[in-house]
């Protein structure tokens, strides 16, 4: 057979794999040029695949500090990679498919219905038309509003700062340039007190993390005037989460003299506010996580597992993902065989997806910690944090990034780039596919629980 | 309503975390009587309380040495709770039922059912006499064995020693009186090199946490001649499970200097066999835990949350229930609907309540290991550690324990108590069941993953 014909008969989700390495390879080469770098001769290739992966998987953990390792020309790069990423590459490869006048296929609709976790195939090119549209609105508004921040603080770097933060905060990306300013690796910490970019930013990768689905659901309100189940799932959800993730960080680090405790109310608010969404899965943080207290920490992991919601350019087990869960053992536990929300019926099959992926991403996570804390001398917590970290696409850690061994990043590596495609995803791409028996094994009953 | 027919109205899960309660509550009485105690003048209420639900729970996890603060009444106490704990007090009650002539009714064998988590009514009062049968045998072996070791060394207090610990070994309650020879907390550390000792405990814990339906198939087979899909389920769990944990112990403590380093490869190779099943759900310990490497710590996290199997004196999520999941997540992955293991195929009900309960036992650990972060001032990860092993009725420790404040002793309370009956039997106790609407709601898929 033919190279192109055995192209051919990949499947969506090994299509997806293969298209979202090729795409952090062809990054990784070009980070590694020296023309990439200023200062250091050239990165090693394993920097430059882990912030090839980082940027791709719109991560945001680094190695080496962004901006003052990198040149313009690899800022540039990083930049290019987290929209491909973010935008997700089939969606990227449709969107100048459709430029060129050229026809999508039914092939390709199934890849995009794979890419976007999509239940059904109608509807997919036009979704990720409003996709594109929908990025260009946000990250344009993003643009105006931080320019008119920083030009008169930084000048014409004003303007390039503004673009490269707001494409990293609408895609979660969770990089960031600050490095040259106020040192490396201190992500959005100068602003902890700075409503504009605070909030800026946070209503960036708020709405980037609910989904296209939502957003797009929104658009069209007007002409439907109703909105479907899963859009409420993620309000709802997403309301929640906030409120938890924000009070609960309110209630713990209130007395905290390095977090909030340091701030003014209106700051500590504010701080309080930005870190709690963060974990969903943005990556910037404007507090210094290492300062927190471990509950807190233990919240943020918590958060950073649920993660954005599906459709999105955030990462982890996805927020309905975590409501279905919630729904059926609550289900379950008042003796109801159907999952009820909203008045409408959710179908145990979404339910055991839902399961499946809950417990494939916690098998992952456990996996990978525990090769971490075989490879890494740092505290135990700290990895399982910087893994949950990696899964769930995020990009905050308590500084284990820096000092990860060879072998530690090639981890992580795989934990993000699992992380982005979903780990039921990689599965499908790597197993056989099984032939359906045509007959069908009795039934037997093992005890559970 | 009068209080009889209240109580007659209460629920099968009601019934079981009520009773367990009330023993519970009468040991930790007794446990805080003057005479319970040597040396201190008398135990506070809470630890009382601590240590008879520890001991009820078959869990092992101490507040204060076993050995040096109870007097032999207070031991005694503790070994009638693990007795009464481990076969379940619905069995015991049932016991004594049968005894006195007494009829088993269809509720007292519906409670049966719920306790030993059964899937059908039939032949659960047979299993109650084949229950206390085991028990008799197992636990005489282990005292003639044990007796054998010790009276050479103790004397007459060998014989004593010699019961406390074979009945603490098959209830897996990992409680030690080992304490006034070798030392408070030493647990089993003064054993490593014995193999009498070593592979007689380790036999009776391994045995009590197969599971007493495995084992009354095994005595029942030269009639039977074959093993239904639970028993074979549980032999190859058990067996990989115990695969996995010494090998793993052995492969990452081999160069500890302060484990299996310290030892000869005889002794290295005991010790390692020991501490590979001692967490499914023992709680002995013949190595320091706090020495080991974090990634075995980790190990030992995994396997504690998965227990030994159902319907033993083990805790944890449960041999079958893990390997459900994983047969399930498989069974996704290679695109085939139904679960087939052993030619038979497990129904998705059970799987569907395989992942429920895995989920709520994960919620309860991670709930309980936040707000122990909390109240407690001890590293976040043995804190983790200290809350898998509560849940899963294991009683390792890495020092926790002693050091709990107030508070953390009655969150490691509930855990445990939680942990012995299940996460569910807890909800279903609470919960306030639904009447079944006469119809239903429509269906709609929200995007899950
Ligand atoms: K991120
Ligand atoms: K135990």
């Amino acid at each position: 057979m033919s190279p192109t014909r055995q192209l051919f008969r990949l499947t969506p989700p090994q299509i997806l794999v293969l298209g979202f390495a090729t795409v952090i390879l062809i990054g990784a080469v070009l980070l590694s040029l020296p023309i990439a770098t200023e200062g250091v001769a050239a990165l090693s290739f394993t920097d430059a695949l882990f912030t090839a992966t980082s940027a791709v998987c719109v991560t945001g953990l680094v190695v080496v500090d962004t901006a003052t390792t990198f040149s313009t020309f690899g800022e540039v790069v990083i930049m290019i990679l987290i929209q491909v990423g973010g935008l997700g590459f089939m969606g990227f490869a449709t969107f100048f498919a459709l430029l060129l006048g050229k026809r999508v296929g039914m092939r390709e609709r199934l890849i995009l219905t794979e890419a976007y976790n999509q239940n059904r195939l109608g509807g997919v090119v036009q979704l990720v038309k409003y996709m594109v549209i929908i990025f260009a609105l946000f990250e344009g508004i993003g643009f105006l509003i931080l320019a008119a921040r920083w030009v008169p603080e930084f000048g014409l770097k004003g303007l390039y700062y503004a673009l490269f933060h707001s494409i990293s905060a609408f895609n979660n990306a969770g990089f960031d340039l600050m490095g040259d300013q106020f040192g490396p690796f201190s992500s959005m910490t100068a602003f902890v007190g700075d409503p504009i970019v605070s909030l800026t930013l946070a209503s960036l990768f708020i709405i980037g993390g609910i989904g296209f689905v939502v957003l797009v659901e929104l658009f069209q309100y007007r002409y439907a005037r109703r909105f479907s189940l899963h859009t409420k799932l993620v309000f709802v959800t997403t309301l929640c989460l906030t409120v938890v993730g924000v009070g609960g960080i309110l209630v713990i680090e209130w007395g905290n003299a390095d977090t909030l405790g340091a701030l003014g109310f209106g700051d500590a608010a504010m701080a309080a506010f930005f870190q709690g969404v963060t974990p969903r899965t943005a990556g910037f943080n404007t507090l210094d996580l290492a300062a927190m207290y471990p509950a807190t920490q233990f919240l943020i992991i918590l958060l950073m597992f649920i993660g954005a919601s599906p459709s999105s350019t955030g990462g982890g087990i996805k927020t309905t993902t975590f409501v279905a869960i919630l729904l059926a053992v609550w289900g379950m536990v008042r003796g109801h065989d159907d999952v009820v929300t909203f008045r409408r019926r959710i179908p145990h099959g979404q339910i055991y997806k839902a399961l499946t992926v809950s417990v494939a991403s916690m098998a992952l996570v456990t996996i990978m910690t525990m090769l971490l804390t075989i490879t890494e001398s740092s505290d135990v917590f700290h990895v399982f944090f910087e893994t949950v970290s990696a899964f769930g696409t995020v990009g905050l850690s308590l500084g284990v990034t820096p000092e990860l061994s060879e072998t530690g990043k090639f981890l992580v590596i795989f934990t993000m780039f699992a992380g982005r495609l979903g780990p039921m995803t990689i599965a499908f791409a790597v197993a056989k596919r099984m032939v359906k028996p045509p007959y069908r094994h009795p039934e037997e009953r093992p005890l559970i629980g």
